[in-house]
C-alpha cells in the first residue's frame, strides 16, 4: 500500500552542459522545467493525508523560486555540477528532504517514506529521481 | 516485468475537509477529479491482455457515476471519513478490488496483482493509492 | 493582426444548477474549473507585450480566490443566477474587464481589446466567453 | 468556413528582458517554447488538405532549430528587440509567411490565408500571434 | 460577445491516403482522433448554456460510434473522399449542424450560430472545421 | 535511488485483433499510440546523466519508424501475435533492450537497470509494460 501527493511549480533558467555528448546544448541556452514533486507513505495521518499540500506547495514554491530567473552557470549550488535535468531533479528533491527532516512540512510529513522528482523539459523529454526521506 | 492498463473517468462533487491544515478547504467546496486506474500484472492472457479494457472501463464508470453529481458530506459510505485526494482514490481503489475479486472484471483479471488509482484535484496537484489484488 | 497572452489559475466550488435539463447536476456537487483567461490586442507596447503578465497573474488569482473554496448557491454575487460553465466565464470575464478598465492591470493594458476566459470543468469539457475590453 | 492544421515543435533559449515590468526576467534565464503553428484556409486542396503536413513540419522544424540551443541576446536577428513571449511568436509566423510566398510549403500551401502562432512558456502562460498570408 | 461550449470524444479507425504528397501514409495506416467538438452563440438560454451538454455529448458519442473501429477505406459515406484530417473534421461538423438542425439537440440549440470540429491525430498534429450553423 | 529519463514519439497503425474480448475491435481499425519510453538507473555517468538523451530520441524513433504507417496484421513481425497495446509495449521495449546490449544508446547506457514503455492509444486509456535491461 502506497499513497502520493504530488504539486507542481515551474523553474524558467539558462545553463550550458559540458561534454561532446550534449552536442548544441554545449552552447548556452535554457529550459522550463515543469516540476512535479510526489510525496509517499504507506499511511495517512489522522487527518486522512500523506502531507500537508499546503506546506508541500510553499516549499516547492520557495525551492523554485530560488532556482528560477537565473542563469545556473553562475550560481554557486551547481559549481562544478553539470546541471543535466537529472541532475536538477536530485537537488530539488535534496532540498524538498531536508525541509520534511526539519520539520517545516508539518507533522503528516513524518511518515513521507519517498520524495520522486520529475523534470518536464518539453512535450517531449522528461527526467525524475527518487530517494527515500 | 510488469505489464499496466489505465483507464481515465473523471467524477465531480462537493465536500467539505475537517481539520485546520485544510484551511479554507474547511468551507463546503467541490471538485472534479479526474480519475485514472490502473491495473498491474506481470503476464499477459492468452488474447494479449491484462485486464478486458471495456470491463475495466464499465467498472469504473459505474463506480464513478456513484460517487458523482453529490455532496460526499451527506454520503453514508463516507460518514466519519475526511473525503482527501487520498481517501477517495483508496476508496475506488477498493471498489475495484471488490470487483476483480467477484469476477467482474472477466477471466483475464484474474492475473491482476496491483490497483493503482490517482486522481487529478487541478492542472497543479494529484494524489494516488496502490494496492496488491 | 492579434496578439494574445493567456494565464492559467483555477478554482474548487461547490454549486447546484437549477433545470430540468441538468439532470443529477441539479443536485448540490462540486468542480474544479481550471480557469484560462487571454488578454488580445492588435498591437504591443513599447517594451514587446500585450499586457504585464505578472499583474494579470494577480488578477486573475485574486478572482479566482474569491470563488474558490465556496459553495456558490450562498454567494451573494450569483443571486438568482444559475452558475453554470457559461456563467462562470463570463462573470470572471467581466471581472478581469472592470480591473483592466480601472487601470490595475498597467500602462501596456490600455491596448487590450478582447478578453476570453476558457473554463475546464474536466478532461472531456470545457466552455468559453470572449468579449471586448 | 474554417480549416485550419496545426504542427507543434519546440525551441530551448537563455534570454532576458528590458523593462522594470519584467522583473526578475530581466536577469539572464531561459526557456523552453512548445511551438504551435497552425495554417487556416477556407478552402481545401483537390488531395483534401490545408498544407502538406510533412512540408510544414520540415519548415516548423528548421526555424526552431535556428533558434534553438542559443542565447537569444547574442543574436542578431534580435538586436534591439525584447525577446518576449509575443515577439517570438511573431517572428516566427512572420519567418513561416516568408517560407509560404516562397512556395516552399507546396501547392496546397497557395490557399492559405492566415498563420496562428503559439508558444507555451510553461503549464499556466502561453501567447499567440495571428497574422494574414 | 461569443460563448462556446466544447466536449471531447475519440475514434479509432484504419484508412489510406490517395496522392503522393501523403507519402507513407498512402499505405494503409490508421489513427486514434481526440474528437473536440466546439459549440458557439452569442447569448445564452433562459438555464444559462449554450447548448445541453448532455445531448451535446450523446450526438457527439453516436457519430464518433458510427466511424470507430472501422476501415474508412471501405465505408461508402467516404466513397471518392480521401479521409485527411481536414475532411473528417468537415464530416462530423456537417453531422452534429444537421442534428442541431433537426431539433435532436434540444431548445437551447436553436441559438447555436457556429459549430468547430478539432480532430487531434497526435500529440504534435491537429487539425479543426469551422462553420456556421 | 532512481533515476529515469523518458523520451516521447508516436505511431500511427492499422490493425484487428483476435478474440471476443476485443468486440467491435476485431474489425480493421487502427490507433495512433503516442510512445514514451524511460530508461531507468541508480547512478548518473560523469557527464550527469542517465542515457545519452539525443541516442535514446534516436533509437525510438527509428523502432517507431519501422512499425508506423503500417497495417500491422501484414507484418510478420507479429505474425500469430495480438497486436493489443500492452503486446506492442513489449515489442518496443524489448527492441530498445536489444539496443541498448548493443552499445548503440552509447557509453552512458551501460548503467541502465530498467525500460518502460507506455503507450497512450487515446485521451482515456494507456498501457505500460516495464523490464530489467
Amino acid at each position: 500500500m502506497t499513497f502520493t501527493v504530488t504539486v507542481r511549480d515551474h523553474i524558467m533558467v539558462a545553463h550550458s552542459l559540458a561534454g561532446e555528448v550534449f552536442g548544441p546544448a554545449q552552447r548556452l541556452h535554457g529550459a522550463t522545467f515543469v516540476v512535479d514533486a510526489s510525496f509517499g507513505a504507506s499511511t495517512l495521518s489522522d487527518d486522512g493525508i500523506v502531507v500537508d499540500i499546503g506546506l508541500a506547495t510553499d516549499a516547492l514554491r520557495d525551492i523554485a523560486g530560488s532556482l528560477s530567473y537565473r542563469n545556473l552557470d553562475d550560481e554557486e549550488a551547481f559549481a562544478g555540477i553539470n546541471t543535466t535535468t537529472e541532475q536538477l531533479c536530485r537537488f530539488i528533491a535534496d532540498r524538498l528532504a531536508e525541509r520534511v527532516a526539519s520539520g517545516e512540512l508539518g507533522d503528516a510529513a513524518g511518515r513521507l517514506e519517498t520524495i520522486e522528482v520529475t523534470l518536464h523539459e518539453s512535450h517531449i523529454a522528461w527526467a525524475s529521481y527518487a530517494r527515500p526521506v
